[in-house]
């Protein structure tokens, strides 16, 4: 679907399955994978391959395997580990970033509707959120902060230690959102002291369609849903083994397969001298080291993006699960930027493939996209 | 995994994958599948292929394609279906069958607890619930009933085309928990009188962790998570395309891959013959061809699983989904079962690969499993 001299620069929406997932799944689609929940010989054989999967997922990042829970992906989980901490009758608060995730948000939003008391904290213009913030909004009855560990859309990261340093003080549970972190920068799951934690296969290079959510044995955790049976009584649903198998292999390798900081930082570089109107967001701040959200002015986005993607170069306005909606970025709208900013915007999200001689053509394909933008015909 | 004469004899809990769908995916693998919410040309390819799957799925059961979101399996289903009928701050009341499966009764529960008022429908002694027990429950507010097509532990199915038609006179939304059906009966969307309606690829010889919620265009439905936006703002997070794939191509076979009604009936006049103390739960009730609860005097049924397991014969205590749990089938209580008559039972589901051939083996292994539970050494 890829053609040979396309110019992926997706990998925040969906890294493209990586060689070793889909060995993994082919030789998975040969065996006969049954209910891993049965008791019979077959299921139990089921049973323990997806303990392997388990154990893989867990020890990549050093973790006991029973913290890990597999989900559907990282949407549910950022839902399980939200409402998970919000059972029905006890009045609580909680804390979200204002530049998370869709699925960390809509749980909030839900909680709200159901009488939950919610504050959303703001960022700075760099995208990040300090300990102050955080310190200042916190109440007694604070049951849970919602901070993800690299933002989708820029890459900007929190002070995510020294926030946790203070709410460990005061026995305040955090939820991470670590899916665009994972194969990107290690995860620090005890420095940056998260009781919860969301990651997604399909952001290393294994399927859509898995995910995991990582629960700290020590903070008690209970199904919001009674009387789920599967995953040690914290997520329903029989389980797509196939998937974890893939994503077992992805993370196996995910580790050594980051994106080359030293290529973003040329293209930024190059950008900013063949357009010097260019904004780069978050660009003072601590970010990932494959993402530039980059702001052209007196530009559309969605114009732009479907004009690289004429030219074999696929990127995308903000996040992707939004990318066909008409409504303007949240992040960006976070942070300050002006809505002529903000519909000017495009994601770059490099992967581990990209080296820099990736960027010359880069380069010479958005001057392209850009000329073909400003040419009488396509004013008329 | 599977053993050349090993007789799996566990359709309900899982059918083992369809060389249709085994196919399909390893021809996934090798496209470049990426996220589907994506705007470039890759993404939109991705796109397409989602909806080509959606497509094939509603078709082969008569449906617009519109009609069905794809979910992370039926459990997922069923817990969209309900949450999504019951806003926060509306008082309402919602009817469940006492032998839902548990991602219904999981909900109701959830429900329960947030103040919703939920009444359990009893069923008979054969397992059916009659349209008067429904209309003796049903109260001005009642927002929805849920009802399962055919019932997972005994395949017993309710007068669903009477109730049907006593709802949509008082127009009650029926919410319907096909997952059993699909596969083993013509899913009757229309004479069912259905407003939603749970399916699952796993039982049909599609991988797990994919199924499908199906939604009646005239009777609104909002996520009850805001701010989703995928399949259409009615389910969150990136697709399980790989999944979707597999589901399409295994529901494109399904209807014709019915288990044979012969070989389940066949069965059950011989195991009478040769164990006149069994009693077949559920036997005068309409049921499913595929499906046998059978209860065995005098037993635990976990022992006599394990036993058969040993013999190549798989089988199940009640749903898998709880097998590996000590709770007692709450349907067989349900049902007015003892508790001997509970612990006693197991299940036999068919598949079409069963034929009256299979029969002959089957009651050998199982004789032979009884033979050593009651041999002198084993009670030492």
């Amino acid at each position: 679907m890829l053609q040979p001299d396309d110019l992926y620069l997706d990998h925040n929406a969906t890294r493209p399955l990586s060689a070793d997932a889909r060995a993994a799944m082919e030789e998975a689609l040969n065996k006969c994978l049954v209910n891993p929940a049965s008791t019979h010989r077959a299921g139990q054989r089921s049973a323990q391959l997806l303990e392997e999967a388990r154990a893989i997922v867990a020890r990549t990042i050093g973790l006991d395997p029973r913290a890990v829970v597999f989900t559907s992906g990282g949407s549910e989980s950022n839902q399980l580990a939200i409402f998970g901490r919000f059972p029905p009758g006890r009045p609580a608060h909680l804390l979200v970033g204002s530049t998370e995730h869709s699925s960390v948000l809509g749980p909030a939003r839900a909680l709200a509707a159901r009488g939950t008391a919610v504050d959303v904290l703001p960022c700075a213009s760099d995208g990040t959120i300090s300990p102050e913030t955080v310190l200042d909004k916190l109440r007694p009855e604070t049951a849970l902060v919602c901070l993800m560990s690299a933002n989708n859309e820029t890459g900007v990261r929190h002070p995510l230690e020294e926030i946790a340093s203070e709410l460990i003080q005061r026995k305040v549970p955090l939820h991470i959102d670590a899916i665009q972190s994972l194969g990107k920068e290690p995860i620090r799951w005890r420095e940056w002291g998260a009781t919860s934690l969301s990651l997604s296969a399909h952001k290393i290079g294994g399927p859509a369609g898995i995910g995991a959510l990582v629960l700290d044995r020590n903070a008690p955790f209970q199904s919001w849903i009674p009387g789920v049976e599967q995953e040690r009584g914290r997520r329903g649903g029989t389980p797509n083994l196939l998937g974890t198998l893939g994503f077992a292999a992805a993370m196996a390798r995910a580790a050594q397969d980051s994106a080359d900081r030293a290529v973003r930082d040329l293209f930024e570089t190059s950008l900013k001298q063949v357009f010097p109107g260019v904004q780069v967001n978050g660009e003072g701040a601590p970010r990932l080291g494959n993402t530039s959200s980059v702001s052209f002015p007196h530009q559309d986005g969605r114009v732009l993006v479907a004009e690289l993607s004429r030219r074999g170069v696929h990127t995308s306005v903000g996040s992707a699960c939004h990318a066909g909606s008409a409504t303007p970025s949240h992040v960006l709208r976070a942070m300050g930027r002006t809505a002529s900013e903000v519909r000017g915007s495009i994601r770059f999200s490099f992967g581990p493939e990209h080296s820099q001689s990736t960027i010359d053509a880069l380069i010479r394909r958005i001057r392209e996209a850009m000329a073909a933008l400003s040419a009488p015909e396509k004013i008329a």
